[in-house]
């Protein structure tokens, strides 16, 4: 349902930085808002929030009932029926707030199109407002963190399963479709994104997106998980080897967990994102592996999967009692393999870091 | 893989628009020109394709091998680090092809956040690309309706495994999970979107994101779904009654039914996605349901489960052979429950329609 203190504390950063209004289409920062998740299409929907706390949703006519049911009577409702189009609901929103000419801030949620065609109906000046929530959202409360604690628990349960399954012969789609169910068995919501299972050559792939290789002996098997529990996201990788790994093998192992631990240890008091990152990755650097790492070191994990703070080169924002982030350095070796290890921690309000995933950090030898 | 013919023909079609390039993100249409289907997250990735058919790749660096080897040799490559950000490797890119100033118009793959970051970057006149492809992947040719008609083959298997699956007692739940499990059994790739199990009063919301009751002697009960076969997608609906329905639900469903066929029959050579809309909806209108009807009659499938060419007011253009789109009008009582009854249909050569789906569109009552 609608929560109003978000609303109010959303108009207090509106004013703070000189934007006149944000409008979301459906994304995370509407669910934190109003706890609306809609079934998703291409007709444009969302809500528009002013400085001065006013609220309009564009509703398209299929969705009138599940949105109105959410957002309450406190929004003005501008319904669209499909033969129309959006744009006069758009124009008539705007009007209703004031907000031709003025700076509206625009969230995650709209696709580029709709935005063009925004325009085209209202002037307004824009602004980039994939951001203007974060400065609440990274902040999580007690409820919050126990939510993101419970959703760590049940992938450490189902790492701890899915080390049990692997074995010879099977293939990188048997290990998503058991981890799919260990979830389910565990009390999951649903997965937070799709599993990542990449084994020998897919390693080198942090995204690896295919899953039709049959595991072998000697390979590392990077596991990329996580789950939603409450709405909140969980996010762990862990690198598992079928049989005895060579001397590489594991030196780039010992050398990925040295990184990950020096990045949790780098969460003190007045650490920024960017120290962390640069913490983590000079040990990977040191050891020579430099242009083997191909990403920043964490992000933000929330309600979305990916949000404030990013723990990366440039972020001199420091970081706060109840950010909750991923460290997850890796090594990556096109060709052959990738080693990642990665858990999620929350900044205790002594400022060192809380790990939200307690599943071994060491290397598992799977026989 | 990159399809030089496909890419050939969006040149032709940008000339003709007056469009000097289209970018596209993360999207069918990256699908449909080169194969890529990628692991998505908020990194700006993409391909921009100019009228003389010269191609860039945006390439965040951990996407680097899985890009370059869908996408081959004949594109340029700018890639960026998680801390250089996006906008020095798309400004290179403009640059590379000379696209300062010109028109370039951006697909439905692309966030309207990065929209913006790529106008505070590069100077370019912008258009909506949303429908850019859709005069090529409209027209399907064999090779692509053969595959839709497989995949609708697997739904109309599934729908039956439905209709022997529902009882009373079991909750919305319960069916979605067994509907997964039919279209994994019948060789489906996946779900071409979230099913939709809508009974008793959730049946009035066309687009019901929820799936906590409990199915109820008298219900009506919607189901709409469908899978994916190399890439094509299906989606049919059909609406249940759980035990003897009363006179006015059968009433009703006799009007959507009738909406349903007429809609069906009105693909006839030369008409237009509005006359079949206007023919379909008239049965309902006539009727005095016609408030009770809450969206357009249908929508194109192909690759996207909504795409061109969409059935509603408005739409003058002739249907054409190869044309792959929806009928599905439907009536909604908000309270009470819905009645929505969907096929896929094929344009033949001779302008009539060919029904993809075949699992019976009568009312089927379960004992």
């Amino acid at each position: 349902m609608f929560n109003a203190k978000r609303i109010d504390k959303l108009a207090e950063e509106l004013s703070r930085g000189g934007i006149d209004a944000l409008f979301m289409g459906p994304s995370t920062d509407l669910e934190y808002l109003a706890g609306l998740r809609l079934f998703d299409d291409e007709r444009v929907k969302g809500l528009m929030v002013s400085r001065e706390g006013k609220c309009f949703a564009m509703v398209p006519l299929l969705y009138r009932e599940e949105m109105t049911a959410s957002l309450g009577q406190d929004v003005s409702y501008k319904i669209w029926a499909d033969h129309e189009g959006f744009a006069s609901s758009w124009a008539a929103g705007c009007a209703e707030l004031g907000l031709e000419g003025k700076r509206i801030a625009i969230n995650d949620g709209v696709r580029a199109v709709d935005l063009i065609e925004m325009r085209n109906a209202v002037d307004f000046k824009w602004a980039n407002g994939a951001e203007t929530l974060s400065p609440l959202r990274r902040e999580k409360d007690e409820a919050e963190l126990d939510c993101l604690r419970k959703a760590g628990e049940i992938a450490d349960k189902v790492m701890d399963g899915v080390s049990r399954f692997i074995r010879e012969g099977i293939t990188e789609k048997d290990v998503i479709d058991k981890i799919t169910r260990l979830y389910e068995e565990n009390g999951a919501e649903g997965l937070s994104f799709s599993p990542i299972v990449a084994s020998g050559p897919g390693g080198s792939m942090p995204h690896y997106s295919r899953s039709d290789r049959t595991l072998r002996q000697g390979d590392f098997i990077v596991v990329d998980t996580g789950c939603r529990f409450h709405g909140y996201c969980s996010d762990m990788t862990r690198t598992f080897c079928l049989g005895e790994p060579d001397e590489t093998q594991r030196k780039i192992y010992g050398i990925v967990l040295e990184a990950q631990k020096t990045g949790e240890a780098a969460v003190l008091p007045g650490a920024t994102g960017q120290d962390v990152d640069r913490a983590s990755r000079k040990v990977i650097n040191d050891a020579g592996y430099g242009d083997c790492f191909l990403n920043r070191v964490g992000h933000g994990v929330g309600i979305a999967i990916h949000e404030s703070p990013y723990i990366i080169e440039g972020n001199e924002t420091p970081l706060a009692p109840g950010n909750v982030f991923s460290i997850e350095p890796g090594i990556y070796i096109e060709g052959k393999y990738g080693v990642r290890i990665e858990n999620l921690v929350a900044v205790r309000q002594d400022g060192t870091a809380e790990a939200l995933n307690k599943f071994t950090r060491e290397l598992v030898i799977i026989k």
